[in-house]
Formats: structure tokens, C-alpha cells, sequence
């Protein structure tokens, strides 16, 4: 079960890299109270103004690549068969080509992110379906342990 | 239902602003899982690392205080009548009597926090409360319209 959501998970990265934009948005549930935290930015809420964000980004680097470390994923509810909400925490380690400047710009080329993905299983077209309901990411310090 | 979710949210900084460990400790689920991300800090996990970084900022600080806007909770499955989980992004608006410079200290005086909340349906004895799962917080970049 973990597996299918860190599948979508891994298709968002992939959507970014290749600037899929149809793809960004099949992961996203259409809904005015989904969020996506930009590191160091406001909070945007509802599915288009995210998607927006995550088009205006694509628009803007020509390469951008995601190595995620530590990534950590659970369900809740905490030991349920069927569950409905899937909680990752990862390390994005981020290479890109050039200098992003736009407001939802990464800060760094590391940061922190938790995502959260719902699962409906109300029946319908996409019922069973990992869908990204919520997304929080921040710039995170470098540890003085790493050589850069 | 979300209305006791947000009390839950708001005992936690009543947990911090008065140093509360006791109360601190019973707004998380215990479970080896649990995350908590401190502004600009790598993710600590499982329920008694979270709780340590807390009482390690609770004893540096003798005045703290929290201003919170743009309070957004959802609660998941979206639609359920018995939701699990809820989701609280808000602005931290911090206010505090002195620096504070440990490794989990607050960037600024304005975090961006997203909260992730879930309630045990399984019976017991505290089947239905409301408990801390995972802490996202990050600094947010001052807007330019406002006037600090």
C-alpha cells in the first residue's frame, strides 16, 4: 500500500524533471483546500493555484533534478488494512541548470519536504488512487558534517 | 470535529508558551514514527526525540508566544462523516523575550507550519482524542507589503 503512494510521489519528481504539466495535475485532488508550501513562501491553496506554481517553475528551468534521501513514508490511519491518508517525509537534494529567481523559487539546493496523499475510496473513476492532498517543503541547512 | 482537532493545535502552543512538558507530551502520538520538522532543521522522528527538542527549546526561553493567522484545517477522508486526520496549515506570528540559538531554534520571528492530526477510532482509553502525528514547520519570508 505504501508502495502505490510512494509510486505518485515518485511520478510528482518525474513531472517536475520532464515538465509533464498533464501529469502534475492527474496526481493532484482537484479540491479549493489543497495546499503547497513553496520553501520560504505562503501557503497556496486549491488545486489550480498550485498547479500555476508548479507550471510558472517548470516554464523556468531548462534542467532540474531530484535525489531524495531518507524518505519516509507511513499510513494512517496507524495500522489500518484500507488506509486513506499517506504521510512522506524526504530530503530533496536538487540539481538544476540555472538560477531560479521567481518567488517559488527553491531556496537552496536541499530542502525538507512532508507530503501528504489521500487515497478515495468512495468508488468512481479513480477510486483506490494515491492523489497528493497537501505539500509542505522548506530549505534546510547543510549540515556541517557533509562535504560540498 | 475539526473544531476539537484545532483545540488539540491550540493546547500545543498553550503547551509551549508555558512551558508545559506534561501537557506537551500528551498532544503526541507515541510511536517511533511520529516526525516533527523544526525551521531549517533536518526531520527529528519518533515520539520521544520530538519531545526532547521541545523541552530543549521550552527551558531556553523564558517568554514565548504565538500569533496564529491563516489557521486552515481540513480533515481527511475528505467528506467523512468519522474522519481521521486532520490538516492545519497556519502563519506563526512568533513573539519572543530573547534569542534563541540552538540547532532547533526558529529562523525568524514567522514559521509557516503544517500539522497533521490524528484520531485513534480503534477503542481505549483515549479512543477519539485528537493527537499530534507530524509537525512541518518552516520560515516564511517577510512580504514586502508588509510594514514590520
Amino acid at each position: 500500500m505504501s508502495d502505490t503512494a510512494l509510486a505518485v510521489h515518485r511520478a510528482f519528481y518525474d513531472a517536475v524533471e520532464t515538465g509533464d504539466v498533464d501529469l502534475m495535475a492527474s496526481l493532484w485532488v482537484d479540491h479549493p483546500r489543497v495546499s503547497c508550501v513553496h520553501p520560504g513562501a505562503a501557503p497556496l491553496r486549491g488545486t489550480s493555484a498550485v498547479l500555476r506554481s508548479w507550471t510558472v517553475l517548470m516554464a523556468q528551468v531548462s534542467y532540474i533534478q531530484f535525489f531524495l534521501t531518507d524518505v519516509d513514508v507511513t499510513t494512517l490511519p496507524i495500522g489500518a488494512q484500507e488506509p486513506t491518508t499517506a504521510v512522506i517525509v524526504c530530503t530533496e537534494n536538487i540539481l538544476s541548470g540555472e538560477g531560479m529567481s521567481s518567488p517559488e523559487a527553491f531556496a537552496g539546493g536541499k530542502a525538507l519536504c512532508t507530503s501528504i496523499l489521500v487515497r478515495d475510496l468512495s468508488g468512481g473513476r479513480t477510486a483506490g488512487d494515491w492523489k497528493f492532498w497537501s505539500r509542505h517543503a522548506s530549505p534546510i541547512a547543510e549540515m556541517r558534517l557533509e562535504t560540498d
